[in-house]
């Protein structure tokens, strides 16, 4: 009841990694007109740090000197938007100082089974929501954050049955209130194997069309004849390639499995195209019209649109699953406030 | 000589198929300001005919009746812009009434070999330069077709040793000066080897991605959280699939040897990923580097670049094998006169 009353009020954020995710975090939210937000940000040290605080001073980050600091300060929502592998050393030191009743840890990573076990391995999995904000860039660092890298973004929110009613809606007010995106709530491995399959997996693809244009004796040529089906389908292939392999390597098993599928198709277009036959030729290319169809319709302006009042109330468990199968059913978030969530669904939002 | 004066005055262009392609080129020169062009066209009977014909007359295209019209208007270059499967009859009908001595024939097909086979089947080798323009989108059709669709478009114009200089320099002014496009002059096997890695294997890429999402359980979910890299990648699989199909199956040895590899490489990266093998992963997402770096080398405002003169003098197959050599050495023909034309080479040109 008294974080009810508490939702109109400032929503003080804590952010770990002023980078690309972690930055443009920082500046939608500081410069959010929607809630009045106090965002506190902490960058481990480095070379460039001094320059990012002084930058992040003047667009009203608040950034503090050490990570007790900014867990001390008792944000409503700790967000961890630093790399994966910093995850357990940043854990183990929150673990000590952050204030367990009233701070809720979330994160930003790709991939949120794994999230979840290290911070349950911290002892912090009673404080957890997970979070994955869908957006990004190929490249790296504050230099190329910014505020409109969210725009139109869809947030997943990952929970597990025991995940806290109170803090999913702390996350969610951080998503939808002060940035101003769209989110939809995903158990972990729904969450990862969906990554994998539009993200993840994309990745690997399109670093293996860049190899083959290296290893390519035509390459010189082919690159003056590249046009934008080429620099489309490598775009995400010039993104670091060690934040490429962090993020393939930390889903393995599901990127795996889709390599295997995607693996297997290409030869059969190959054996398809050695042995000239058409007909199932033909089959594969038409395979996917029902997401041309889908895509078509997204096109098109008339859509079909409802909203519907999912409430906060009754048992915890049964709201996570009802909120789960309205990801489901292509229903997203797009409203909160003390009692309730509003769910949008419309034609663009599910394929079949 | 006598053609050397006329390159100052009218170029008459004739073009077969008011596509999404032919209608851009028909556009592009009937717009273009820099040489009077007279344009040309001839669509087949179709339902939209009329409508397509009414639209080009008021901007300034000059539609027939019948394909003997177009011929026997004796425009200086006459462009193939219809569908390949209909070459063979468009071929053998041009074959009767083409003035052999003044017309020069070109085509702007995406693979060049087969036109070659089938242009010299009708008997109309010595009149003959493929042309290639990279540019498309997804769509197809006279009603997506812009003058824009070409806007900084590089064409690959093919020869091979008994190629007319003459004719060459007649699809060039086509291109160059009267298209305002770039260049660059190839024989047919490079052409088609260099845009199988660069286009036509792509396609099949992003199809077979569409086609995992369709088939998967996830494919609802999965397309909600779609962002940017999963759009750029399936772009190219919105095309019209029997379009696609055709253009693989034109080029299919060099598309089939290609998906190969690819097919290779993500079943290595899936077995790396099953066995937990960092070190070769960490191999495969760096071999793509020197492609990185050619990226980030164009985005660079700073570049190193020449222009040359290449004279049309002395002998014919000299004169193109220094052309098709130049493309290799990353040289872009951007302006062409009566006696040459002119090479630019810059940074961005060239990855080795």
């Amino acid at each position: 009841m008294q974080r009810e009353e508490e939702s109109k009020e400032t929503l003080t954020v804590g952010i770990v990694g002023l980078g690309l995710i972690g930055g443009s975090i920082a500046r939608r939210l500081a410069s959010s007109t929607s809630i009045p937000c106090r965002v506190l940000a902490w960058n481990r040290e480095s070379k460039a740090r001094q320059e990012i605080y002084s930058e992040a001073h003047s667009l009203g980050i608040t950034c503090v000197a050490t990570l007790e600091d900014l867990a001390q300060a008792r944000p409503d929502v700790l967000m961890l938007a630093n790399a994966l592998k910093a995850m357990p050393e940043v854990l183990s030191a929150l673990a000590k100082c952050i204030d367990r009743e009233h701070t809720t840890l979330t994160d930003v990573g790709s991939v949120k089974a794994l999230v979840r076990e290290q911070v349950e391995a911290a002892g912090l999995g009673d404080l957890y929501v997970g979070a994955h904000p869908m957006a990004g860039s190929e490249h790296t660092g504050w230099r190329f954050s910014s505020a409109q890298l969210l725009d139109h973004a869809l947030w997943v929110v990952t929970v597990d049955e025991h995940t806290q009613l109170q803090r999913v809606r702390n996350v969610l007010r951080v998503i939808v209130q002060g940035c101003k995106n769209r989110a939809i709530v995903l158990d972990d491995a729904t969450h990862d194997q969906s990554a994998a399959l539009i993200s993840h997996m994309p990745h690997v693809v399109a670093t293996a069309l860049a190899n083959t244009l290296c290893e390519s004796s035509y390459r010189s040529v082919a690159l003056l004849m590249a046009a934008g089906s080429w620099r489309d389908m490598t775009r995400v292939a010039l993104t670091d390639p060690k934040r490429t392999e962090a993020m393939v390597e930390e889903d393995a098993d599901n990127v795996a499995r889709l390599l295997r599928t995607m693996s297997e198709q290409l030869a059969q277009v190959a054996t398809m195209l050695e042995c000239g036959n058409t007909q199932q030729s033909e089959a594969f290319f038409m395979r996917a019209n029902q997401w041309r169809l889908y895509k078509h319709a997204c096109s098109q302006r008339e859509q079909t649109s409802y909203t519907r009042v999912l409430p906060f109330a009754g048992d915890a468990k049964q709201w996570l699953k009802n909120a789960c199968q309205a990801s489901y059913d292509g229903e997203v978030i797009t409203q909160i406030n003390e009692q309730s969530v509003t769910l949008l669904r419309d034609a663009r939002m599910s394929m079949v």
